[in-house]
């Protein structure tokens, strides 16, 4: 079977495009596992050193152009991971920039998996920006309303995965990942990219500002649970899903005092001295918009996990960290 | 000023027009009411006898024609009612033309209201159909889930227009209209269109099949209560709206037996006897999909006006009928 993978080239695209090699099989519209023989990866341009398969290849270019997705997808892919997006903090400095990619960009991909010869399996990272506003608990039927360009953009792309999905053009399934912690490498344009900063940073030697207070809650998953997820997300067959094809995703609920914490029972004193509180208006204002305490009963009940605190998950990112040298 | 109404050689937009040559006055963006110099309405095709006023134009045109758009908006539009649209049925049954008016039709529409040299106010005539599956009660925090295509992109077209509000790009407001009934003229696509023709039928002497059971609860209201409130839902000031742009209109609750019984009371037992009743199971089951019980508590709030009873309405619609001969 052939996947495509949206964004394959960015961290979480990359760890993904392993673990599919890796596991080797996913499962087709026909409820029986195949052998995956070919994985593309679609970005919009070529980073440093990428993961190397026999089955992975590599494609450049525009995801909002449907004539390139339509050479790339051609007619016989099986399942789609739709990771590729301008980030909320760039969607949000570059509204035009967000529409495009992130929903010209979505809206073309459904329409090519629309094309294919069997009815692919579609797995669309959402993200917990499409809810906005004071909310003290976030369940699974609170009302999404976006307090930022991406969460809108990100919710209309659940909506028509959605239709896509009852229409039978796909079979998609929608996952709202928690800001995902510690991403390696530099950081992106993404308000949220402060958590990961404050842990890699200092346990790397270097300094690192927090531009949200101490106090500031987020909801939070590893990049490996994230991973664990969206391939749950696909092997799950379409009466798990029914007509509700979206779902708020596990993580777990962390303060900004409790993350630094973690930082200095695992890296030490000197690796939490390196953190420097100063606030930054913007992103204070966009992560303040996000809630952090969710209820996510559903995915529970349909066996998606979550890390089980926040030191292990700074362990884990240290333990990457030296295994890569 | 300068008003643009799409769909405004529609039966809506027909009313809209009438209305606010009637009023003659509009408030703008800076606070302060102006004198309406020039309404014009854009709509894909020229029906039969239009509205004649000289302040108003008409222009067909394909409003998911972004240069065609441009032209009529020019950069001297100051307010804008968002009414053309594929109907629910029409939307169902062809997915890609709904997609185009009312998904890249709302889209393009906002991108011309977002070049005017002033930031303009827009009205955009949302549905209850974004609201699908079983629903006893729907309040102000319901989460919207549409079950029909037509439901999901009125639904996208309001987040749309909120973020537009958001970012400063026009003023807008999004209103979930109950069905309206009665609707004079001919059967359209709507799904709901059979809750006026077992009114409007029977009373001109012409038999009417209803499609879906007499226990069949909907959430129905005036045309000139919906025009009403379109056109306070502009007059209200940005603070009352905030950040949450689209809103429950109020209505009233009344099942298919009920509309009957009113329709025995105004036009009489002969009338009602015109009325047979014949299930369709496409229509019952969209229309199955619409919540009927709604709680609009923040639109009364907001000052937005409802219909007394049924029989007023079908009373209301034989005296219009009676006028225009």
């Amino acid at each position: 079977m052939k996947v495509v993978v949206t964004g394959g080239a960015g961290f979480l695209g990359q760890m993904l495009i392993r673990a599919l090699c890796e596991r080797g099989r996913l499962t087709r519209t026909d409820g029986a596992q195949y052998a995956i023989e070919q994985i593309v990866s679609i970005d919009q341009a070529q980073t440093g050193r990428l993961f190397v398969d026999e089955r992975v290849g590599y494609v450049v270019g525009d995801i909002a152009n449907a004539q390139f997705l339509a050479h790339v997808l051609a007619r016989d892919t099986d399942s789609v991971f739709h990771l590729a997006a301008v980030v909320s903090g760039a969607a949000e400095a570059d509204f035009d920039l967000g529409m495009r990619v992130n929903l010209d960009g979505t809206r073309a991909l459904l329409e090519c998996c629309r094309a294919q010869a069997t009815v692919p399996r579609v797995v669309f990272a959402s993200s917990v920006a499409v809810f906005g506003g004071v909310l003290p608990v976030v369940t699974d039927d609170t009302y999404p309303r976006p307090a930022t360009s991406y969460g809108v953009q990100k919710l209309i792309g659940e909506y028509l995965v959605g239709d896509y999905a009852r229409k039978g053009f796909i079979d998609g399934r929608s996952l709202r990942l928690p800001t995902i912690v510690v991403r390696p490498g530099k950081p992106n344009a993404a308000a949220s990219g402060f958590a990961s900063g404050i842990i890699r940073e200092p346990l790397a030697g270097v300094e690192a500002i927090c531009p949200v207070d101490a106090s500031t809650a987020m909801w939070v998953s590893s990049p490996a649970s994230a991973i664990t997820s969206m391939i749950h997300a696909h092997e799950l067959p379409p009466e798990a899903w029914g007509g509700q094809r979206a779902i708020n995703l596990p993580g777990i609920v962390v303060t900004v005092a409790q993350m630094l914490e973690a930082l200095r029972e695992v890296g030490g004193d000197a690796a939490a001295a390196r953190v420097r509180m100063q606030r930054d208006e913007t992103i204070a204002k966009i992560v303040a918009t996000w809630p952090a305490n969710f209820q996510p009963a559903r995915a529970v009940a349909m066996g998606f996990a979550r890390d089980a605190d926040f030191r292990g998950i700074v362990r884990a990112y240290m333990e990457a960290m030296k295994a890569a040298g």
